[in-house]
């Protein structure tokens, strides 16, 4: 292999990587979060009999790499892990530089994740987001929301046709996170129904305007990216 | 393009945008509907821990938008969601007129499912809903079901061989919602049986007669409209 | 069309009725079954908050249909359910004479599925199953499993590859009813192990050798019978 | 049939049945070890309503088979479940000497999963794994996972663009067994993100790149034989 075809194969595998870290970030956003929720709020007990949080924990966890991994499965076909990673490696499905690189991302991924639930959230299950939380909050949600619907429904490919079942377990997924934060809206149509039969009652409604509007741009730009890049990485995943 | 086929692109857009109302309808429906049973009724402590309360309005808004989407999904590919409707105009899916005419939809639908919410259930978790209460909550739940059966597995496509999944998270998204006030019966045997081994305890029994009779007629007469506009909106979506 | 084809139309939809009672049998023995449990028992507090029963009864009724359906989907392609019959007719799908066959059928099967319920558990949530008891739940669930196999895997059609799903949830529906009463083993494998590593603690451990064996022999008859009338009465559903 | 053809048919039974005796064991070592976290530690009142009990006993034998039925499906179709051998004798589907095997295999992985489970778990729901302990068991659940990635994603079927929601599911089933024990790392990615950003707050992080790293070679093993024998034994299984 010429220098220029290894130039490319690493031009392939660093934007692979990159998708890597996103769908890491999205992972880890959500099933951590939902974590987060299930342990409740250590200073008064609003938590539920343990069986309860590891129900909870599971369910977050399963469904998080569910439709996280559904998203971008025919991009990078990546499960957001570095064992995972190691184990193709070891069958040979990927080679060393992929490898290396991938663990990278997945890393950083982790990091990002986490450190964006501490910017987030308040802690461990409180109610106490501020407005500009929750803008934030909604943004990322919906961007996952977004993102399904582009990636299952847009994009035609075998799994199409099921794409209701990827789109309704990402709200689902999303709901074990953000329900104790901003009562996860994602929809502007849903928060608005309620509120226009009841008067408006809360002030800050402009939030479920606002932060799922940015996750319609966000979501719409990521996929816009990843349609540049996709084919090329892993054409064998249909 | 000329004026008459200005014309006839805003008459499939209108028709789907109608379906874009009636399928927000059905997903906040039962979605709210659920997000209601899950609150309580404030004045008696009837609801779970907090953990219960979000894994249960996860469940009901992540299910009702998975069954949603699949009844509708080769009408309209519609997500029932003005957030993911810019997305798609974004990235160039759909042209500012669908935009606009499924957005006013979609806000139409959220307003229709509220206002239905209000007149049929009493409040937060009660079982004060009265016969005629109970015979639409019926109807409208039977539709729902009813419209799976025909749309998944009458309608023949590449989901139609998993069309009992669909259909069993319909009954599941149905019942989330109407356990709490009719017991959810929607389907008359089921409702008999129990009825006839134990002597027909309950007087009000006719409900379960009436009520998904209605909504055997209410989802046949929507499936015969879907039937005349489907093909025509959405020929891809297969 | 003349008597002999009358009179072969009336025997093909007659055989597809007596599949429509098996079938609602099944379907309403495990979702009613799981609303037995999810009562709990009045006499002391053994049931959880109501939105635990309400997820519960949910979850029952919602695989109970799911995996049901998915069974004799391609056989009758029946809901097990008089109103979706009726739609069924309204919008041609099937014919009068099938109509009042189905609905018959579903009745009788409702009615069987109640008389079980009655015979097999001494009433809401208790241990107190006899052995003779334990039997026939262990016989019963047992022959759900195996048509699970039989139906989804053994026979070849579309869905063959997610015959896992179906088997999986086949037992996840089955648990949801018999782990009150009988721990629900339906496999003698799994209840031997553990009784061969803690020295046979419990004297009724014959009870899952005898009552999932006599499943097999019921499924498998099934089966058989089915296996002869199938790919007459639905040759399009596949 | 000749002498060799017959020892060449037990040569391909017998390895079917090593398969079998593995996706037993992973079966009940994730459907058992679940029951236990359910049932909790009877000296602390640590469990939730029986409600919640049952309900997630069904979840994790549920999940745990549907599961462990997908990662094997095509290898040996096998439900991991003599009754359903015997219902597969029964209709012809198998042969006798296949049927001893398997129920062999069957039995022999019950008991293999539990002891496993006595080995590696102090009893009723504790947190009191000691490390070995809890390596141990991040291997095998991580073995798990790598098997769920390798089985549906990487080799190539129909069920391939759905590998997702079986890896999804596979995280979900893991987890209902292992929360209560390690936390379910099997993934160093999820470990290290909070670790790092929360300053590693506990001693035995090791544990969480051990173990992982050990199930990836124990998944890409097991693979790796799994590879060569795979499509003799089932070749009609697609």
């Amino acid at each position: 292999m010429s220098f220029t075809s290894h130039f490319s194969s690493f031009k392939v595998d660093a934007e692979a990587a990159v998708v890597e870290f996103v769908g890491t970030t999205v992972f880890l956003l959500l099933g951590l979060g939902g974590i987060q929720v299930a342990k409740g709020d250590p200073t008064t007990d609003s938590g539920g009999s343990t069986i309860e949080q590891v129900l909870y924990i599971s369910t977050c966890m399963g469904l998080s790499l569910l439709v996280s991994a559904w998203l971008f499965f025919r991009v990078t076909g990546g499960p957001f892990n570095p064992n995972i990673t190691l184990a193709l490696l070891l069958v040979g499905e990927i080679k060393p530089l992929q490898f290396v690189l991938f663990c990278i991302a997945q890393m950083l991924g982790a990091i990002a994740a986490s450190g964006l639930l501490l910017a987030l959230t308040p802690g461990p299950l409180s109610n106490g987001v501020n407005p500009a939380q929750g803008v934030f909050i909604e943004m990322f949600i919906t961007t996952a929301l977004v993102l399904a619907v582009l990636m299952l429904a847009t994009e035609k490919h075998h799994a199409t046709p099921f794409a209701p079942v990827g789109i309704g377990l990402t709200l689902f997924a999303c709901h074990l996170w953000a329900v104790s934060y901003t009562g996860a809206g994602m929809n502007t149509a849903r928060s608005f129904g309620p509120a226009a039969v009841t008067g408006f009652p809360y002030p800050k409604h402009w939030v479920y305007w606002v932060g799922p509007c940015l996750g319609s741009f966000l979501g719409a730009g990521f996929y816009s990216i990843f349609k540049h890049y996709r084919y090329w990485s892993r054409p064998d995943q249909t």
